[in-house]
Formats: C-alpha cells, sequence, structure tokens
C-alpha cells in the first residue's frame, strides 16, 4: 500500500498489507455488514469488537418519533451482557471466564464497541457469543430493573469522582447545547425514568445488519472470520442475504458552538481542586490533526512536556497535570487538567493559559518538534503491539474516518508539520473562547480572578 | 526445563527453556548485582527494571539509626527523576519522551522498581539513564523541597479517592501495627517533616551493588545487556570488582497478627459507600498460593464469579465489587470490596460473608475449578504477551520467591487444586477475625448490625 487506503462503504473486497506486514482485508456483505481484520504475524491473541455508530449525542428527548432518553445507549449496552434467546447473562459471562478472556463494552458519544480479547483458538466462540448478544438480546424486564440499579450504581461512583466529575462538567462548559456536550450515561432522574419499551426501540432501530461494523486484529484469518461471522449471525436469525447497503457514515460540517461558559464550580468538600482550562478544538478529520497531535505531545504529554515542567517539575504546583485534545465528527475541545491545593487554582489556572500563549506568540523549537516526532512514533509503534489498539484502529478508521492510514502513514504526515504549523494552530486556539471548570473546595474569588485575567490576556494574544 | 527452577544467590550464572519458547538467563556479577532477562522470539519492545527490596514496610521511625522516615522510600522513587551528577530532571523526562518510552517506578510495600517500556533499538539508552538514576541521583534540595509539594498533591489526591481511603484503612485493620498495616506513602505530616538527609541516608544505605536486580523482558539479548549494564554502571562510579554477596533474600515467619479491628468508618458526604470486607490471608511462599488464586477466580474474578452473580447480578446492588488477595513475605490478605448505596451497605456486607461462608460450608463444583483453571491459564498467557508483565514476573521470581516458574508448571500447579483444597481454604479464611472498613455517607447502625452478625456468623461457621 502506499499509506493510506479509502474505504468506500460500496466496495465489497479490500486488500492491503499495511507497515510491520500487517494484513488488512475488508468485506461488505450484500446485508451491509462490514468486516475488517488486520492480520499480526507471529500473534498468538486476538481482539474483536463489534460496533455500532451510535452514541449517547443520537439520544433525543422522549416522543413518539425519538423514544430512546439520555443514557439509554449506555443502558443498552449493559442489557447485551443480560440474556439472549439461547444464553443467560451467567452463560455469556461463563463463555469468557472458561477461557480467560476479557471481554467488555464501551458507550462513547459517537458510537457503541462490544469487544473481547482472548488466544487465537478461541476466536469462533467470541464471535458466536458476541453476535448471539448483539443479535438476540432479550432485555427481559427483571434484569432491565435490576441493571437500573447497577448503573445507577455505576453513576454514583463516577459522581464520587471528582476528575470524573470535573471532565463531565468541561464537555458542557465548552459545548455547551450541542449534544457532544451531555454526559454519556445520562443522569439519576433520567435512568429512573428509562423504560424497557423506549431501550427495546432504541436496539431494534440501531442494531441492524446495515449499522454493525466487525474489526478484528490478531491472529485472525479473514476468509474464516467472514465464514463463522456469518454463520453466527444466520444461526441467530438474521437474513445475510437481503441487500442493503451499509449505514453512511456520519458527516456533518464543523458545528457552529454557542460560546462557552466561562467559569463552572462545583463546591466539594475534598483536598484537591480538579481543575480543566480549555477551548472548543478541531473535529476528526481536520487536516490540522497530526499539528493537534504534534502540539499536544509538546504542549501537555509526558514528563518533558511544558506543562509539566511549568506546573510540575520547577513549581511542585500538582501532581497530575497534562493536556489533551479529543475531536468528534463535527466539533472537538482541547483541555488541560491539573489536581492542586485550592489556594493555588487561581495560578495553575494562569500557568496553563499563559503556558498556551506562550506558544502562541513564540511557536516552539525545531528540537521540541523533533522529539514531539519521535515520541509519536515510539509510543505508537508500542501500542501497536497490542491487538486491542489494532481493533480499534480499524473500528475508527471505518467508522469515522472512511480512510485506513498505517503507521508509516501516519509517522509521514506527523513529519510534515512545521513549527509555523504548530504555533499557527496554539494561536487559533487561544483567540477561542476559554472555559475553566473547578470542582473541589474551591476560592471562588480567586477563580473569578483567573478567569477575568483569562479572557483580558485572550484580548491580548 | 522442567517448569520451575531455583535462583541460588550464589550461582553465577543460569539459563534455561521456558515456556513459549522464552529463554531465561541470568547472571550475578561479582558485586552481588543481579541480572535476569527473558528473551521473547519475535519481539520487538522491551521492558526493563531497576529493583531493590525496600519498601514501605522496612520504614522506621525516625532516630540516629534509622533516619528514613514513614513515606521516604516513595520521596526518594520522586527524587531519582530529578536529576542526577550528569544530566538534570529534564535530561531524563527528554531520554524517555523522544523515543516515545513509558517509563515510570512503583514503590511497594516490600519493593521499589524504576523501569521503561521502549523500542528494542533503545533498550541501551534505557539501561544508561536508569543506572544513572540508580547510582548517581543528587536529590537537590532545591528540587527536595519542589518534589514534597508535588508528593503532597499526590497524597491529597488519593486522599480525595474513597475507593483508595478505604483500602487503606483496610490494610490498617487488617493487619494492625504490622509494618505492612501502614499506608506506602507516608502522610502529609510525615512528608512535611522529611529532611533531605533522612532520604539520603535511605538513599545510600538501601541503593547498593548487592541490592540492585535487573530484569529485562522481550526483545533482549542477554551478553549485551550485562555488558551494557556494566558499562552504565561503572561510568557511573560504581566498581562490580568488589566482592560482595546479594542480600539475602526476605524471610521471615508469618506474622502473629493482633485481631484487627471490626470496623472502620470514614464518613464522607459522598454517594456511595465503599465497602471492605476481609480478613488476614497466606503469605506469598505459602503452598497454597495456587488454592488460593482458584478460589479468588471462583469467588470474586470475573462476570461468572459468585460475588459479581450474588451481589450485581441478581440483585444490582452495585456496579463495582470483586475479591483480591494480595500476599506479601510474611503476612497477607482476604478482601471483598463493592461500591453501592449507603442503605444497602448492611445488606451486601452481609452478602459478601455469606457467600465465603458457603463456599467453606458447601465447596465448590467441579465445573466452577475447571472454568477456574482455564479462567487463569488464558488470563495468563494474555498477560504474558506484554513485555511488562514478564518483566515483573521475573522481579518477583528473584526478590520474593527464590524460584523461577514458566506458564507451564504455574499452570501445573493451578491443575493440582482439588475442590476439597479449595473448600479447606475457605473454612480457613472465615475461621479468622473479619474487618469490615466503609467509607462514604454511612449508616452506622446498619453497619454495627452487619458487623454483629458476621461475628455471630464466625462462631457458627
Amino acid at each position: 500500500m502506499n499509506g493510506a487506503v479509502d474505504l468506500p462503504l460500496g466496495q465489497a473486497e479490500l486488500s492491503f498489507t499495511a507497515a510491520g506486514d500487517a494484513r488488512v482485508r475488508r468485506s461488505v456483505l450484500p446485508s451491509g455488514v462490514r468486516v475488517l481484520s488486520e492480520h499480526v504475524p507471529g500473534s498468538r491473541s486476538v481482539t474483536v469488537g463489534f460496533w455500532v455508530a451510535v452514541g449517547s449525542r443520537d439520544e433525543q428527548h422522549a416522543d413518539a418519533a425519538h423514544p430512546a432518553t439520555y443514557g439509554s445507549t449506555h443502558f443498552l449496552e449493559h442489557l447485551l451482557f443480560k440474556g439472549t434467546t439461547s444464553r443467560t447473562a451467567l452463560d455469556i459471562a461463563i463463555s469468557f471466564d472458561a477461557v480467560g478472556g476479557e471481554h467488555n463494552a464501551l458507550t462513547a458519544k459517537e458510537y457503541t464497541c462490544y469487544y473481547a480479547k482472548v488466544q487465537d483458538r478461541d476466536l469462533p466462540m467470541a464471535v458466536e457469543v458476541l453476535a448471539d448478544m448483539f443479535t438476540s438480546s432479550l432485555l427481559d424486564p427483571v434484569e432491565f430493573d435490576n441493571e437500573r440499579g447497577v448503573i445507577l450504581e455505576e453513576l454514583s461512583m463516577a459522581g464520587d469522582d471528582p476528575a470524573d466529575v470535573a471532565n463531565e462538567k468541561f464537555f458542557e462548559a465548552v459545548l455547551g447545547e450541542h449534544p457532544l456536550g451531555r454526559p454519556i450515561g445520562g443522569d439519576p432522574v433520567t435512568i429512573r425514568a428509562a423504560t424497557r419499551n423506549a431501550v427495546w426501540e432504541h436496539y431494534r432501530a440501531n442494531y441492524r445488519p446495515q449499522d454493525l461494523v466487525v474489526t478484528v486484529a490478531g491472529a485472525v484469518d479473514h476468509d474464516a472470520l467472514v465464514a463463522d461471522l456469518t454463520a453466527a449471525l444466520t444461526r441467530h436469525g438474521w437474513d445475510l442475504g437481503v441487500e442493503a447497503a451499509p449505514l453512511d457514515r456520519r458527516s456533518e460540517s464543523p458545528a457552529m458552538l454557542a460560546s462557552g461558559t466561562p467559569l463552572t464550580v462545583v463546591e466539594r468538600p475534598i483536598e484537591q481542586v480538579n481543575l480543566l482550562l480549555g477551548v472548543p478544538g478541531i473535529v476528526a478529520t481536520d487536516e490540522r490533526r497530526s499539528t493537534m497531535s504534534v502540539l499536544n505531545a509538546i504542549f501537555g504529554s509526558g514528563m518533558s512536556s511544558r506543562l509539566f515542567q511549568q506546573v510540575r517539575e520547577r513549581r511542585g504546583l500538582a501532581y497530575a497535570v497534562y493536556s489533551f485534545a479529543p475531536a468528534y465528527s463535527d466539533a472537538g475541545l482541547f483541555g488541560m487538567y491539573a489536581g492542586c491545593a485550592p489556594s493555588k487554582a487561581g495560578t495553575v489556572a494562569g500557568l496553563m493559559r499563559t503556558e498556551l500563549e506562550r506558544v502562541a506568540e513564540h511557536g516552539v523549537t525545531d528540537d521540541e518538534l523533533r522529539r514531539a516526532s519521535g515520541q509519536l512514533a515510539g509510543a505508537s509503534a508500542l501500542a501497536l503491539e497490542d491487538s486491542d489498539t489494532r481493533m480499534s484502529r480499524l473500528g475508527r478508521a471505518e467508522l469515522t474516518l472512511g480512510e485506513f492510514a498505517d503507521l508509516d502513514e501516519a509517522l509521514r504526515r506527523i513529519s510534515l508539520v512545521t513549527v509555523d504549523d504548530v504555533q499557527a494552530l496554539a494561536a487559533d486556539l487561544v483567540s477561542r473562547p476559554f472555559s475553566l471548570v473547578a470542582v473541589g473546595a474551591t476560592d471562588e474569588a480567586a477563580l473569578h480572578g483567573a478567569v477575568d485575567e483569562i479572557a483580558a490576556g485572550t484580548d491580548v494574544a
């Protein structure tokens, strides 16, 4: 391959060699089911994921046309483990436990993924059980109410974690009313109100053949995988002969975001203040995506990064401090996190803002750029040793990007990033409206002062 | 090899093939430095660890003979990243960041480990930097005070995490005055009081050639490793020609523990109660170690386990619920965790106790035993795909067990465990004094009731 390969929805078969001799193959079945595999030579384990492009952002307030309510995507994810027409919840659990496999699921803002990591010989079992869960879950009413209790405890656990709370508030503060700003799991009110019928409708509407993407990486033979999957889905009642086109990829133009909330304070009688400061970022398909990776590496990833050096190494103000840049189809964020003493919150927020502004005004050095390249190359190479990372990469390629770029291509794009690109992106970011979130025993006056300075700084930059 | 190989301190060279064609080699240098490597065919990455058998349990109250104070082992661990005679803290950070390596350290109750995971070509760099940190750290007074602030924030972060707090209180409740009962990081009072001189003495006394164990797994050539390590340690001032025997392994007879604290309550205005219920367990070298692994798998590990089924699946009382069995040289614990609603804490604690008693009274089934074997085999095989797991296994073998057992041997031992063994161990555990820890907005009366019932149950069992 020459580095990047398009994944057209209508193309039935694709096959190419990726960096490191991994072999990638993709089949689109007549029913619209998509199957992608990456065979990694020498691997003895394998990770399989069943994906749908439905996440919390797709939930609507309950009405006749949109019966799913906030948190119901995550609720449904839990229920898929609770029994099918041919397996009890315990049967499902035993299938994976008996072979020491990892199996779990993840509800995100724009997708849901059910996955398992097993030894090579157990892949057919994993495909069979995941296919059964995906096609034939019962959503039994008794299990539904039991699981409501479990989910309420999961929400309570997250609610007791101040960093989790800060993260949810940060999305809300930066993205406002945009559906990506909502928490993934709903809240206790929506979970208590959720009905089995609404979740059932959500399931029937979004778990069809044309919605399903199966990605597998590691010790996998593509033809055997397609045969096993086809047999399993058919056995569980799907007619894969019915012609249907795969679901169109999500494609929205970048959202027009309302100006964010400048300051959000959640008072908690705890020791640290969990601070998040940030701005709207770039979307997942933005051409500056590689530049963002480089900026984030230089600015706030790793012990040599500017944020770590300024906040932790030189001043000892925090233990955890970093930046991050999540990106979605029509919005993104750039955020900086630190956990610090309440009396230092204003100082730390000011330092974060000043450091980003320094990049915007004075750029980064050639040395920093070179190091960021090395860091991203090495970290990616290490990450790709895990079949889970490769499985996820295939999922993102198919669901979001419509293109598979291997490691060589990703690094080539990184190598094209210039110091000017990094500075320009930082300048763009500091020109956007900042949102500050503080969870803890805050000194609100000091935070207001910091917010004022940050707002003033924005005008100067 | 025939499965398990002794690692006598006095034996200069050892070499054998372990399960899966990994080649294990061990060299004891004249100075007492020990080097163990496990070459994994086909691996492209490598993890290296520098270990000493010094942990928080070895700290003494400050006096002339024992200048180190509580938390100073962890304090020292932080300081090793803060600069040497030839490298600044930033230099050290850059070395690993520039190649995208992971580098970090871990202070435990009985050891400290500095480690790095890198691509194969970067191993000589990792060895050089870790050797420099280990031999030549400055413990600069200015850096010392900066790092004090970082550590205080680390303690605050842990103090804000109710599950962390519950875990520390649980060790205290079960182990009482035993040194293993103390928290690893000290507390804000001991950290504020720590002096550079005391930590320096701790460093000089415990980071000598005869203390050092270097373990490496993945893409490693043993002879080149020994040559690189010898050169690096010599370059940084160590005389490896001075004859010294490796430090004796820790060997204590199982501790006589005072009866634990029946109930510890930490009031927090949060949503969940973090519950831990448990008893003293077995030591790391106990011959029932494999039986404990099987019991823990059946009882509280995985979605099909009894605890998960009873507490979460059937009753929806918790999201996180599991058991665990940490083991040390002269003491161990068996614990059960759940995060639940305050109103359910008494019920959940009772269920935990009842379920363990059920195993003690009625045993487990052949099916459960078979599944546990499969679970442990599969999970171990998957875990050993990571070079970090193998690096750690080598460290534990050398520091704690004095024996290397490969996967085949570990599984052989598991296969010898009978349902009677499991029942006998559970019966032994339920006969021990239970400690209950609750962190959250607790209903103390309900918890006292649960404790009374648990105490009554103990007499009946």
